[in-house]
């Protein structure tokens, strides 16, 4: 993984043109290896870049919800247009309980109506649901096609779209169906999420914690001291956040694309606990974030219970989450109803529980062989 | 590609059992490589021998059609069920309309039930129909699951079970949804053949002479020759054609898996028009063979029109496919409706249709720009 600074010197005329600098990292994925450029007020550029990144383009079809389409979603179809390239617009409905077999086929069936063939791409414009969606529905079209991700979420912007995971819900199991498939590139303009609700960028900020916790503790520390910055969007703290969490996950999707070393696993911290959450109150009591929040939460007490990690650490990771306005505990399910859900994860292997749970404050290791009676009690336990 | 007997002495002893001798045929994808098994009642050494390729395999889920499940699907039932493993069973409905969104969307929905995960893997039993859609339920259930093909009938032995192509039909385009996800391994018993209806072997034959027509002339003169014989389905005969069909078929997919360098697209030969007529007739009107029996001629007429390739040469392929009982043409459609169904075709770039067409016996090209009224005199023409 590499990051750079671009100077403006060395960029092409539309990026020039953008008084702000633009990062860029790399995922490196040998002949799958895409740029993720981040920046502030860039999607002016994105027509240009996209043509310089995509041989044989022909066609756009730009995928969002209603509100992105009336936004964000115009912008970038606007710029689109200045090109020579027919652009198609496909809205989909909006809340994760929307990237279902039904939406998917909806997608399908209108991306033939709107001609679209192995020299058309899919920008994808929007959060977490929106990418996924869209992402699989450019996995699965034609056997595979070219896409974007244009990330608006702060969820999205430093998780769903780095890494190639696109898919849909089965309504008993979450993401079970989809794709590893790689997009072309991914296009974050951080001012984007200045018209984010406060909830949904909360939420967000549960997944930067999480690289903290996984994956490096100095991180972990710049989230404790800067928390008020960070939460008052400030634009300095908001593109360094984003960007050092793109680089720990390009860093890892580098090494494990199809989580098949275990590595990439570990991005899945308190997941399993979130997922079962998400699942039992039907995707519609908590944003993803938030039901991940309470998973890391459990996580910890289950690590704490089994002396793999320390009291004083898990009283961090709560003290954070709750700073950020993010809920650490979560009662309404009875304990044993949520072990069933969490059985349906991905990484349950011969009917087994493989849990990601942290050690020290910057690492996580793989456990396998939880008794069942300490999950039920991290569960039940007060959030510490 | 490499081709070579396996004596009896190198191989595993579940092999070694087998009287008869097993030809291997090697894909060379890198790191997704894979065998193509080729024997005469081996059915009782699969399990063995998968045993041996796949690391940490824990659950099988069959697929196949309610036939097969009374008869090979039984029997490889029943020799998995000697291993220490769980086999489900799941039945799909046979037929090209079939393959549609909601057999997929019940069959993940089964696989869930099934408590199918990662270590899981997927066979595929039965003709070209239940190898793609189990193909692509393999492909996108938890993000991809290892998946082996065990091809029941000649269409599927020498086409469709090799190279990768899973996926499914929309209502209005046969195959636009799907992955490329290659099998684990191929295994071929070409005594299940023996019950195959008339009908559907002879709808396999057209494929094999399409094999021929672009790739090998002298294959193409083996076939006449030997034509009698292959009708009275006798083994030796057989075995050849399907292990030459399987050798040829490997050649291509290791030079250009995913269709980009445009080698692959000549295995599409008689395609594009075959497609059309299996789509104007809704799939039930004529087997995949016949239809790309009245393509291939179709294709013939058309390249003869352009002066690409002569008269005796289209003359002995309508012959030889006329011989094998196959329809070489269709005129009950109009053939202005089958050019707009054509532009259906996923090899459509910009609009424009790509149409491969023979240059000589054992030889085809890629033609780009032909003109409308060349298309529906082809159409229109006699199977000369």
């Amino acid at each position: 993984m590499t990051t750079y600074v671009i100077h403006a010197s060395c960029l092409p005329w539309t990026v020039r043109k953008n008084p702000n600098k633009m990062h860029q990292v790399q995922v490196k994925l040998a002949e799958r290896s895409y740029p993720i450029f981040i920046g502030t007020r860039t999607l002016d550029g994105i027509a240009t870049s996209l043509g310089e990144l995509l041989i044989g383009w022909s066609h756009t079809v730009i995928i969002c919800d209603e509100k992105v389409a009336q936004t964000f979603g115009k912008t970038v179809k606007d710029y689109l247009n200045q090109t020579n390239k027919r652009t198609s617009m496909l809205i989909v409905p909006s809340g994760e309980e929307n990237k279902s077999i039904a939406n998917l086929s909806q997608l399908w069936s209108q991306m033939l109506e709107e001609k679209t063939d192995r020299k058309s791409v899919v920008v994808a414009i929007g959060g977490g649901v929106v990418g996924d969606l869209a992402g699989f529905a450019a996995a699965s079209f034609t056997r595979g096609l070219r896409f974007i991700q244009v990330p608006t979420t702060l969820l999205a912007m430093v998780d769903s779209s780095v890494g190639g995971k696109t898919g849909i819900n089965l309504p008993a199991a979450k993401n079970m169906i989809g794709a590893f498939w790689q997009p072309h590139a991914v296009w974050i303009d951080t001012s984007t999420l200045d018209s984010l609700p406060d909830r949904e960028f909360r939420s967000g900020l549960a997944e930067v914690v999480k690289y903290g916790v996984i994956l490096d503790e100095s991180f972990f520390d710049h989230l404790e001291e800067h928390a008020d910055a960070i939460l008052a969007r400030k634009h300095e703290h908001i593109q360094h956040i984003v960007r050092r969490c793109c680089e720990l996950k390009a860093q890892v999707v580098s090494q494990d694309e199809r989580e098949t070393t275990g590595l990439r696993a570990i991005l899945n911290y308190g997941h399993t606990f979130g997922h079962a959450i998400e699942s039992k109150t039907s995707y519609g009591r908590f944003l993803h974030g938030e039901a991940i929040s309470i998973g890391m939460t459990m996580a910890g007490q289950l690590a704490v219970r089994l002396e793999l990690w320390q009291k004083d650490c898990q009283e961090r990771q709560t003290a954070l989450l709750r700073k950020f306005g993010l809920p650490t505990s979560f009662r309404e399910v009875p304990s044993e109803q949520l072990v069933v859900a969490m059985q349906m994860d991905k990484k349950t292997e011969h009917g087994r529980l493989n849990l990601i749970l942290p050690t020290r404050m910057g690492n996580v290791r793989t456990v396998s062989n939880c008794e069942y009676a300490d999950i039920l009690g991290a569960i039940y336990g007060n959030a510490t």
